[in-house]
Order: C-alpha cells, then structure tokens, then sequence
C-alpha cells in the first residue's frame, strides 16, 4: 500500500513536471514583443499562457511516449494543439458567439483587450499552431504534412468550426442525445482524438493503434464533457474558472439524463476508454494520466 | 504588328483559362452540403466563389511554371493561398475591424449573413488553406510542410494579422512613408511574396531564384496598392466593387505624394519588378501577366 502511495505520488509528479514543460515550450513559441503590436502580443500571451489543465498536448506527449517517441520529440506538436485550443476558447467567447464574460478564472480577452484584437489573437493562435508544427525540424517533412493535416481535419468544417455554427444555429431548439453526442463531438472531441492520435504517429504507432488511440481520446473526451456538464448544473463560478449556467437553455447531457444518469453514462465512456488503450498496446502514464482527471468525480458529481 | 496582336491575345487566352481553372478547382476545394451546416457552408461559398482576379493563384501557378513545374503540380497550393486571402477579407471587413459593407461588388457576408457566420468563415477558411496544403499529396511530404510554414509565416504575426492589428491600432496617426510602406507589406506584401515563392518551390527554382521571385512579387504588390490607392481616391464604388473613400482619413501613397507622385512611384515599382525578374531567370507568363495588370494603369490614374 505504501509502494502503490509512491508509484501514484510518482506518476503525479512526473505529470506535473511535463505540464510545466508544456508551459515552458507554450511561452517560447507564443509571439514575442518587437513582432506584432504590443497590445496584440499581451492579449494572445494573457490568453495561451493562463494556467490550465492543458489536456489536449498532455494527450499528444503521453501517446507519443507510450508509443516510444524520444524525448521531446512531440513537445512542438503537442504545444500546437494547446494553441489551437486556446484559439478555439477565443473565438468561441467572442460577443458574437457565446458573449462570455470569464474563461479560466479571468476576463475574457475580448473583455481584457477589445473585439478586435481578441479576433486577431484567435486567428494569430491558430495560424500559430500551424506555423510552429510546419517548423518542427525534429519531425520528417512527411510527419509534419500528416500532423499539419490532422489538425486541420480536426478545427475545420467537420470540427470545431461546424460543431460551433451548428451549436449557434440550432441553439434553441431541443436537442436529442445524437445530436449532443454529434454537437459534442465536433466542438471537444476531434480534436482531442486528433492531439492523441498525432502523438502515437510521433511515437510511430501503426494504423490500428492510431485507431484505437484515438476511441481512447474520444471515450475520454466525451466523459470529461459530460463532467463539465456536471460542474456547469451544480458548480460555482469560482470553481468552474469560468461562466456557468450558460448551457441551461441548452440541452446538455444532465438535463436530458438527470445527474445520476449522466455519471452513468461518463463511467461507461471512461471504461470503453480502458480498453481503447489496452487494445492500442499502449497505456502506462497515458491511462494513468486520464485517471487522475477523474479521481475527484465522485466529488464533482 | 499582326504578330504581336496575336501573341498578346494568346497570352490573354491563356491566363483567362488558368484562372477558371482556378475558380473550378476553388469551388472543388470549398465546404460542399452536408458536412459543416449549411448557413455556413453558403456563406464560405458566398465569399470564396465571388468573381475576382485570383491574383495570389496567378502568381502561384506562373511561377511554378516559370521554372518548369509539371501542369497543375502548383494548383492546389495556388488555391489556398485565395483561400487565406478570402479569409482576411472576410475577417477585416468584420464590425469590429474595418466594418465594410461591399466587397467584390455584393454586400459583405456579416450583412449577407451574420458576424458568427462570418467570423466562423473566416477562420474556416484559412484553416481549410492549410488542409488542402497538407494533403496535397502531388508534393512531397518535405515541400508540403514548407509551403505550410511560409503560408503560416505570411498569415501571422509578422504578416495579415500583425498588420490589421497595426492599422487598427495606429489608425488615427499621421503616418510616414516607411510606415506606410511597412503596413503595406504586412497587409498586403507577404502573403503576394509567399503566393510567388511558393510558386518558384513547387518548380524546383533554387534559393537565389526563390529570392528574386520574391522581390518582383514584393515590388508588383506595392504597385498593386499603389493603383488600389489612386483608384479609392479617385474612383467610383462601382469600379471598385468595395467601399471607397473609407482610406481618406488614412495616410496613403496618394495622399502624401499626390498623384502624380504615387504614380511615379508605382512606375518605379514595376521597372523593379521587372529585373528581379529577369535576375531570378524565370519571366515568360508570369511577367506579361504583371504587365497586364497595369495595362489600364493610365487610365486608371
């Protein structure tokens, strides 16, 4: 008991330490003072560098790791998809979108700067994200081409771009679980899978492996929404880091399944998830990593 | 005479088919029904598809056949680089930034549409510039990630996005030339620079030859906003197919030199152009079809 105290206290810590590394990369790779404006450069750096969970590039390191990848290896890439995630909160904050207010415990930036200069950091970060992954030496040229690929599968018009018109389309009309389940898809899951899956191809993961990497992303994708979901019903603003009870005229996954039928429903995915990595081969701090995301759900919930 | 009559139409048939070439390929490569919602897959379309001179793919598609690319190896990476360019249109005409009401002779597509829809478009369609780049599968793995990086390098923050971010910022000050001229290159310049450069790799030229492409494209582009300048400040909405006179409380190359001045300097521009040129070996079409561009210039100004 003692021994498995250690190996889990290790894994935290060894977690904590990529994380950092994350942020380290995250700031070297962010547009520097004496390029753009200044004001334009505070609000992307105010914007990527806020402290978060940074899920999808943990995701990329450790499917690269599990698969064999040298160290450091997909630390660009994974910095990429953190970029594009950050471009996607931007955007999707905008007073033309959602209107929030707070994201990750601070003003939004569009709120913290102005309209147009948030637009422009949105944009500015997800060209970034291309920009440093077309860059990255350490990767084959054909490798670089394939990430580059992936990830703009995952933000187009059958990802993020889609999931947030549809979910600004049809905003007020009452959604079933497909719908969810497909709205949820495109505005989280894709590209999650696709910050998993780049780390295997970087750890040189076959194609089933890709495949099953991949439904691990997404079971895990879809039980962390369905958390959020969680939080968004019962949590508070502090706690949530950012506006909640802004998806109660939607229908989310709570409101359509009650809380104990939606912690159902996140177990089931985070099962499937299991097996997802066993298939792959992989697993190791991979899955060790998506446990710890939810070692404090049954507080949550 | 009769001869260079006939050579003269010749070169006209020919850039006439290339670029519906390019408008059939562009509309092959743009969001079709039944992936994103429709509202925005129309709205991309809407932008994308609006007759315009295609000059980005032009120098894209001359270039790579000034130094002997294979027929079509250059077309879909011509093609993104519109796709950027509508992209930018669409995002500095938004409320926020230039809020224009005309574009390309039709109404901008936040009035067309919606500003989400448009700002979902816009960002979609630059991301859908680095797909289509990264699948290009007629191109190495290597070539596909270089195009990717200058095209990054020309969007962000040393190019279209620092330079709206600039102009919005320091809109209001009188401007000298050097600004000018600096604004313009960010506005305008590098993605022309990069549309040409691209071209010039895809044909195999070397760096010397990239570098002098380069250079026309740089000095063609300035002439190219000089001309757009003397247009706003003399012409007609309708001629223009956009709003005019909206450049009046800018500092422009017209309104510091006059315009005879800025037509001296436009001249100036071209006849550079057209020894970068001849220095980087290539020529042929894609410097009568920098002629051709001016060929109303007197009239013009």
């Amino acid at each position: 008991m003692d021994d498995q105290v250690a190996l889990q206290q290790g894994l935290l810590t060894r977690m904590e330490s990529l994380r950092a590394r994350v942020d380290r990369r995250l700031a070297e790779l962010a547009p520097a003072h004496g390029t753009a404006p200044d004001r334009l450069v505070e609000a992307v750096r105010y914007s990527l560098l806020a402290p978060g969970k940074r899920f999808r590039p943990m995701l990329t390191l450790l499917a690269a790791e599990a698969f064999g990848a040298s160290d450091g290896a997909a630390l660009d890439a994974a910095c990429a998809f953190e970029m594009i995630h950050a471009a996607s909160l931007i955007l999707d904050d905008l007073p033309a979108m959602d209107d929030a207010g707070l994201r990750r415990g601070l003003p939004t930036i569009h709120r913290a700067f102005d309209e147009a200069t948030a637009i422009l950091a949105g944009v500015g970060l997800l060209n970034q994200a291309y920009a440093v992954i077309a860059a990255d030496k350490g990767l084959s040229g054909e490798l670089r081409a394939e990430v580059c690929a992936r990830a703009a599968e995952a933000v187009g018009f059958m990802g993020l771009v889609a999931g947030q018109a549809r979910d600004l389309l049809d905003r007020d009309q009452l959604r079933d679980m497909s719908q969810i389940d497909r709205l949820n898809h495109e505005k989280t899951g894709v590209l999650i899978i696709a910050a998993a899956q780049v780390g295997a191809l970087i750890g040189g993961a076959d194609e089933a492996a890709v495949e099953q990497v991949g439904e691990f992303a997404r079971r895990v994708g879809l039980a962390f929404q369905i958390r959020d979901d969680l939080i968004d019903a019962e949590g508070s603003v502090e706690a949530a880091g950012k506006d909640t009870g802004k998806d109660a005229a939607m229908t989310t996954a709570v409101s359509r399944l009650g809380v104990s039928g939606a912690r159902a429903a996140m177990e089931e995915h985070l099962a499937a998830a299991e097996n997802a990595l066993a298939a792959a081969g992989g697993g190791g701090l991979l899955g060790a990593y998506a446990g710890r995301l939810f070692a404090g759900r049954k507080a949550a919930a």
